[in-house]
């Protein structure tokens, strides 16, 4: 299906290469908080907390992902491992090593890699009849 | 439950640390508006507009939020503390001295620390039948 | 109401002051589209896009923005001007001057500034029967 | 209509110029996920996810997008053409060359230019009866 015409082809090749080095090893999310309650089919409709992280490099990355509470010491860390030129969608749900994440309480998130990732953060909030959905880019730290 | 092979612990084990000097230390959020009215059970689902403030510092934050209008002087500052690694979802309806925040009115807010944090903005609007949600990071002034 | 310990006055007194070049001079938001129909009570209720826009100085901040489309040349410059520490929540519907923003048309804003303001990117979208919001931090430019 | 005062003209007249150099040439988006399942009229109210790409420059852009996945090697690049001055809305739903991209299965994306560009992601989520938005602004690479 190539169709591209050669002019352009010229343009694209003199790009640099894109997968070395993108993104930040440090990031956080201040906001965090899963809800109790769902309306609609499980999975995809149960309401959830993600940590979206792409891994562009050529070799895999170590993820250490830490949790801070408003009322007691942090949990964590959390490891995850994302293979090469991958992207893992974490739901904060799942999580259950150290410990799992209480519902419907606050918190906050620190992500940490050895090598750079990029971390966006969505919600799924459907605990009245239709769905919310909220997400941001998350902050790199470094 | 810690089952986690040694070889990824050797990988985990050569990452920096990461409590120290995560954020920044002034925050500015240039949305900001509380709906006049909610649907749903409260205080879950209450209409409210949130500055979730993450502090990953071994050390208080001592934190000052200055509020700006379209038509009058800012008001503040308001003082709130947070302890060593301890994050605060602060909800600008709570917000009280010097004054409460006045209900369906446009502002804006800025937030400064004497330690880095990390900020992020969240809405729940519930004024029509279902829940909507916004969230973005603040903008890092510093 | 100042029922703050002098204990605590004494970290926020020695903060930096804040009013003074907080944020960048240009902006940007690539996402624009203004919905063509609404549900509920206006205005509140109606379908909007804003730019919120911060002027945390003590100098009035002129604007310029511009507005570009998919198939078009840009429109523009909207000349606004803000006052010393003020916040405007500027409706895309509503600016006229040179020309309306086309209705149910892709478009993108630039958003450029003589002194240092913070962008933020809104829109409430009521053409089904529950509002949608979304909202995200602008690109700062430089 | 240009019924601004002297005054006024004097200081946007002073302002540089905004077209060049407006952005970044690397973009991440870490969450995508196109949902399977719509409610409402199309095209308008057609579940999507999109990446919002603001060329300002005098130049055309010329754009490398590459998906990547959780469970297999990444797609792309899908070539794009921007003019110069112009906006392009990118349908993710719409992306066919080299391949279209699954429905309901996690991805992340990068996205590349000749010129600096700004990137923002935005989904709208129909499959139950109201809409969600989210909207975040990409993350810039370098």
């Amino acid at each position: 299906m190539p169709r591209r015409k050669a002019q352009d082809d010229k343009h694209w090749a003199t790009q640099p290469e894109q997968t070395k080095s993108l993104g930040s090893l440090r990031w956080a999310i201040a906001e965090g908080y899963i809800p109790e309650g769902s309306t609609g089919p499980e999975p995809e409709m149960l309401s959830h907390e993600t940590a979206c992280v792409l891994n562009a490099n050529d070799q895999e990355a170590h993820i250490r992902l830490t949790v801070y509470f408003s009322d007691e010491e942090p949990i964590g860390p959390y490891l995850v491992t994302i293979p090469p030129r991958r992207t893992r969608h974490l739901r904060f749900n799942n999580l259950s090593d150290p410990a799992p994440i209480p519902r419907g309480k606050d918190y906050s998130s620190v992500i940490e890699s050895d090598v750079p990732i990029v971390v966006q953060h969505t919600r799924l909030d459907s605990r009245q009849a239709a769905n919310a959905l909220l997400s941001t880019i998350a902050f790199a730290a470094d």
